[in-house]
């Protein structure tokens, strides 16, 4: 185990029907939210509406800010901050999926700040404080409801880049599964691979080779968020297979799994922000062509934790770490396949000719992040391997 | 799934050297602390010293309140209260084990209260304030560092009793392993029972029958928990299981394998509490007496949650639930004993003749606790499973 310091603030109230909680847990925080949110879904389920005569039970006036895409957009967000300003609002209520959780921290920290929101996302400024910011959770998939990043495109330089903060924690999480029982099946499969990516990303990039705790942690979340999605899909409104799901995909990015692992890194979201920077692919979709990719590439030069993956989580009994590996690899990629992702570029829609632009558009992100092994050749030597 | 809240703002400062940031920690809540501390060890291993330079250097100073028992008294906790008030000290600041940061969460309480400190733990007050706690962990059993909840025993009325508020999270704790390394064989056994009970309470007294996640989760921990506490029983300075240790023990009791469960319950701690408080025995060799017998009398009626942790920790390939049930009991005794812990009374001293005055004095906290199934009778024949 490797130093670290650990500190997660956000309160969860999860269950059912905890979304009516949603006014007094607003009204603690201040009288008027900026209410943020997608597309017509809220209206359309009712959820709009419930939320907001809760508010107005507790006297909480709001500003609205819908339309939130997914993979949302700088300038979206950037018409939120200018909202909360000039409506000086005292919080962020941020209802719906990881999208509108992730801009509404970049609301939250951009209305507390002077210069231009992207000075975040492009290290030229670090959040000194942001509004409190309160979610409840229609999606579970990215956990940045009990986390402190979020993730923005910007259309102009097609960089989808990301900002990290404390003061980005929501205070509350109100977790209700029941919200997400309508959840699509495609949405769904999407989702859990997000969640399983979320955990392998530093399951599989740890430095530090004697992990046990956060090894078996993830295994058993992955077991976990596969079952849960087997069953969801056999059956939508399965309610614990919602509420497993739910706060499985919560912890997948909480930090807990990754404390103590060492300096690990993100290369699988690194290349696959660019899929969904430039073209219109769900995150999750993107991971499942990625993912798969990435490990086969990888597997083969530090099989033991590959393999110790496919027989821990997939049941894989061959005795040859090497073969292992590749059949953890073609096993994820399979269960993946199966559950309605797709997994290659082509499934996608990608032609392999975009590979060197695909890989071109990532580098920017290896060196934000700091990865100098993943050159433009080495990006497009994994996307191969997902043509 | 069952619905919760969840809150722990608990932050962790872990890794070997860490204690050596505690200067700069304690500053940041106050500038005078009252340090509470055990008996000598810490003057002997330099660590008092260690700190109280940090603190010095930080421009801290402190009140010292030394000499915490195992099992902390409430004579020593009034006392402590006495010195808060008395020198007026912005935050408490705990150096020691489980007995050490309970009592230091006691005056922290006590210091911002006009009545008896008693009061809190007899259900006649509940704690509104609390000064801020800083702890320097060092040893890894019983999770207070990451938790809301201590334990006092009250001499007078041989009532060992515990007090529970979100006001005493500790606000930072400081775990840094190598200062476990030294722990004497007899204290690392008793400290993965203590903590294996923590996982197993919530576990097998669970409402809910379908709580994979959480099951998974705890069912990882004991695992680790045991094969770390193997390797530091075989080499007591392997820096990377007491590292191991002391962050499994961490998780074992700060609310995440609880949250979702629903309202499980401390029967084993319900009866320990009465040895411990009777007799001058470890927590955690009194849990090592009471769980395997507990879980003896518990398996005959629910077998299969006992099966179910016999096949996933301890390997047992019986077909039948009963049987895999009383072979979970079994074989955690065994590990037990085999680690060094007493396993039954007379191991520990005490009198089969002496069964009802324990079961009378546990009563008085399944009273407490609210479990009115545990009468007299009960908890006499489940340690009579133990004589």
């Amino acid at each position: 185990m490797q130093p670290f310091v650990f500190h997660n603030p956000t309160q969860i109230i999860f269950g059912a029907g905890s979304v009516d909680r949603v006014g007094k847990t607003v009204a603690r925080h201040g009288r008027t939210a900026l209410l943020v949110y997608g597309r017509d879904s809220i209206h359309r389920s009712g959820l709009y509406s419930r939320v907001t005569s809760a508010l107005q039970q507790a006297g909480v006036s709001w500003i609205d800010h819908g339309g939130v895409k997914s993979n949302p957009v700088l300038s979206h967000s950037r018409a939120g901050v200018d909202k909360a300003k000039a409506s000086q609002v005292d919080l962020i209520l941020a209802v719906g999926g990881g999208s509108v959780l992730d801009e509404a921290k970049a609301i939250a920290a951009g209305a507390c700040y002077d210069g231009d929101l992207w000075d975040f996302f492009s290290d030229r400024a670090t959040v000194q404080q942001a509004l409190p910011l309160v979610t409840v959770l229609t999606l579970a998939a990215t956990g940045s409801e009990m986390n402190s990043g979020g993730v923005i495109t910007n259309e102009e330089t097609q960089q989808k880049f990301n900002l990290s903060s404390p003061h980005l924690f929501p205070r509350v999480s109100i977790l209700d599964p029941v919200l997400t029982w309508t959840v699509p099946a495609d949405y769904t499969a999407y989702s859990a691979v997000d969640a399983i990516s979320h955990l392998l990303e530093g399951y599989f990039t740890s430095p530090d080779p004697v992990t046990p705790l956060q090894d078996r942690f993830v295994e058993g979340l992955v077991k976990t968020i596969m079952e849960s999605t087997e069953q969801i899909l056999a059956q939508p409104a399965h309610a614990e297979a919602r509420a497993t799901m739910m706060w499985a995909a919560t912890w997948a990015l909480n930090g807990l799994s990754t404390a103590g692992i060492g300096a690990y890194q993100f290369p699988n979201h690194m290349i696959e922000h660019s899929l969904s920077a430039l073209y219109d692919i769900a995150h999750g979709a993107g991971l499942a062509i990625v993912l798969p990719a990435w490990m086969a590439w990888q597997a083969d030069q530090h099989p033991a934790k590959f393999a110790r993956f496919a027989r821990e989580v997939l049941g894989c009994q061959l005795s040859d770490d090497r073969q292992c590996a590749l059949a953890a690899a073609r096993g994820l990629k399979d269960w993946f396949g199966a559950i309605g992702s797709p997994v290659t570029l082509s499934e996608a829609g990608i032609p392999a000719n975009d590979i060197p632009a695909i890989a071109a558009n990532a580098v920017m992100l290896a060196q934000k992040w700091r990865m100098p092994a993943y050159s433009a050749e080495v990006i497009a030597n994994i996307l191969q391997r997902a043509a």
